[in-house]
């Protein structure tokens, strides 16, 4: 792990070394409330989803302003944020090892767990558990709702899984995840739209057809930033998932904006400078291993008259008219294409207000991938 | 950090938790030594990049096979090597920051260290550092030679820096960095071949010039796995810098082979499992945290019938014929699309030699951004 930055709170902005993972803080936290706010104005149950940022700091803002709990995708990840004092985590995702389950079984100690199945295997797998370890644990079931990914395709299968959970002592069946990822950065909003009118009407199914056995399904959960006011209106969903809202990169920025969604703000930045100087280009000191390129790269804050290009291991290009090109030691800030996979290079994260540092947090889970 | 892997050395392979980077040992061994007989023969310098593995017991296996030095693309990077033993560094980048440069010329107290400048103001920076500190440290001086990036333009304005740097008490003009980083992944061997012919004319020129003046240049340094054997043939470079050869990713074993290349075979896996299964397809546990994506998607190791596709944060998807897609808990063997910021993502390299774990070795400059 990195040592924590050389900075005491207070510091200029300018005294952060480059390329840095940082937070403009007034934004995040507007975003931070206007997303509790959607939640609470429209009854829903907000559970931030926490492999955005992998910080229990955050986790518990989240929380103090009003979520249920977050959602983790490992867990090792739930693991270092209940050890970062998180109370309440559901892990959105399908676990089959038995010294792994063990694990979470045991983070019931200090905090409400809950985990995904889609599979037989994975039941009897949990089931012996928290059976070993004399634990009720919370347990959903996945559907697969539209993404292609996890989750369980026929209504009828998901229903028998459900059924044998709520047959088990050591489980309780906790309801549905039924998150459409694939949904999420659709760009226009009736795409989105038609999408998570499919995943509500298979969610429904589910339902009705257990209510019918004299099941009730507690919480629907699922939902991101892209989606999240679909889910909230669709009458079926009563927990939603969002994570990147607190941070907004910019394969989210451009998405077709929905109206009934708060206005989110870039918050996160990479900080990089311009450590090289050509004619026509200059060379600036974040690459590949400063923020993740699989959902493109990353925009430039406040100029839109620069793009980033032709990133290697440690530097980018930035390409613009030649007279507008930042000179040598300038500073940009870059709005990443895809912030999780970016947090996750980091192990500080450098909260910023009114361009002093304001503070400074670990990212807790950085490379937790068990 | 990563707490290590609980494992102890002679465990099975299949008690590592997936997903997780490991290393074929013998594969491994057979590189490093390839490399270091090629060099060997013919009579090189060996400087491999450090960039790659960011490991301080595989830069010293590789000194202890004959590489004279290592290099390194951050100071960090430089400072957390040193701190593991490594005794010779050339940061083959530029660093502008004052502090950042003092903490530079302060590794000279335990490791030979040298760093490359294209700007006057690198030059009067690293300058004031070395006095500061009465410390002499190697300077290069940066050369384009068709990458595009850093390094001076105008041969005269490269000469010019260096006489300026011949000039200083406290800096030591040790020669030319001319690394053609864009002509690595050119698919073919004769374009490999006419991108090194332009960027050696470039460097012989800039030598002619410099002994012209009465001023010897020590070493020309440059080459990448994709290309070290046509600077070898040059007459000009005198050491080489490649460094995916170690691991060899699958983006190098894209192209075509060089003849004069030994045989470098993938030792680098990312080690995932199948955690989810549809009729025609399986979800395994290593996405965009597991491997970067910046070069493509990994191939699938020993299964040419099965592709990777889809990554999300932590899934990826497996294709192929149905009757032959991995069960629930298959493992597979994913080879990294590129090895060097697949590597940053971890905190531990797991070494295996005959399905037993043979090693665990710390990747000590992971995240070493500055």
């Amino acid at each position: 792990m990195q040592q924590r930055p050389e900075l005491s709170i207070g510091d200029p902005a300018e005294r952060i070394e480059t390329p840095a993972l940082i937070l403009d803080l007034d934004v995040f936290e507007a975003n931070l409330h206007a997303m509790a706010e959607f939640a609470r104005m429209r009854g829903m149950r907000l559970r931030p989803h926490a492999k955005t940022h992998k910080c229990a700091e955050i986790a518990k803002r989240q929380m103090a302003v009003g979520a249920v709990g977050i959602c983790c995708q490992k867990v090792g990840e739930a693991a270092a944020l209940v050890e970062g004092g998180v109370g309440d985590v559901l892990v959105t995702n399908e676990v089959l090892a038995p010294e792994r389950l063990a694990r979470l079984v045991r983070l019931t100690d200090r905090a409400n767990i809950g985990i995904c199945l889609d599979s037989d295997l994975g039941l009897d797998r949990l089931n012996a558990a928290a059976q070993n370890a004399q634990r009720r644990i919370d347990t959903y079931v996945e559907l697969e709702v539209g993404a292609n990914r996890c989750g369980l395709v026929e209504i009828s299968d998901a229903v028998a899984l459900a059924e044998k959970i709520h047959g088990t002592a050591a489980l309780r069946f906790a309801g549905l995840q039924a998150y459409q990822g694939a949904a999420q950065h659709l760009r226009m909003r009736a795409e989105r739209k038609a999408a998570i009118d499919h995943a509500a009407a298979r969610a429904a199914a589910f339902v009705a057809a257990l209510n019918a056995r004299g099941i009730s399904v507690p919480v629907v959960t699922g939902a991101g930033t892209g989606t999240f006011p679909l889910e909230a209106s669709s009458g079926v969903y009563n927990e939603i998932q969002p994570g990147s809202y607190v941070f907004m990169d910019r394969d989210y920025g451009d998405n077709q904006a929905d109206p009934e969604s708060p206005a989110f703000r870039h918050s996160l930045f990479v900080l990089a400078s311009v450590m090289s100087r050509r004619e026509d280009f200059a060379v600036i000191d974040a690459g590949l291993k400063a923020h993740s390129v699989d959902s493109g790269y990353p925009a430039i804050s406040g100029r839109p008259d620069l793009v980033f290009d032709t990133p290697s291991d440690e530097h980018g290009i930035i390409r613009g008219p030649r007279q507008a090109l930042p000179a040598l030691e300038q500073r940009l800030r870059l709005v990443p294409g895809h912030c999780d996979p970016t947090v996750n290079l980091y192990d500080w994260i450098i909260a910023i207000r009114a361009d002093k540092v304001a503070a400074i947090w670990p990212v807790d889970a950085r490379g937790a991938l068990n």
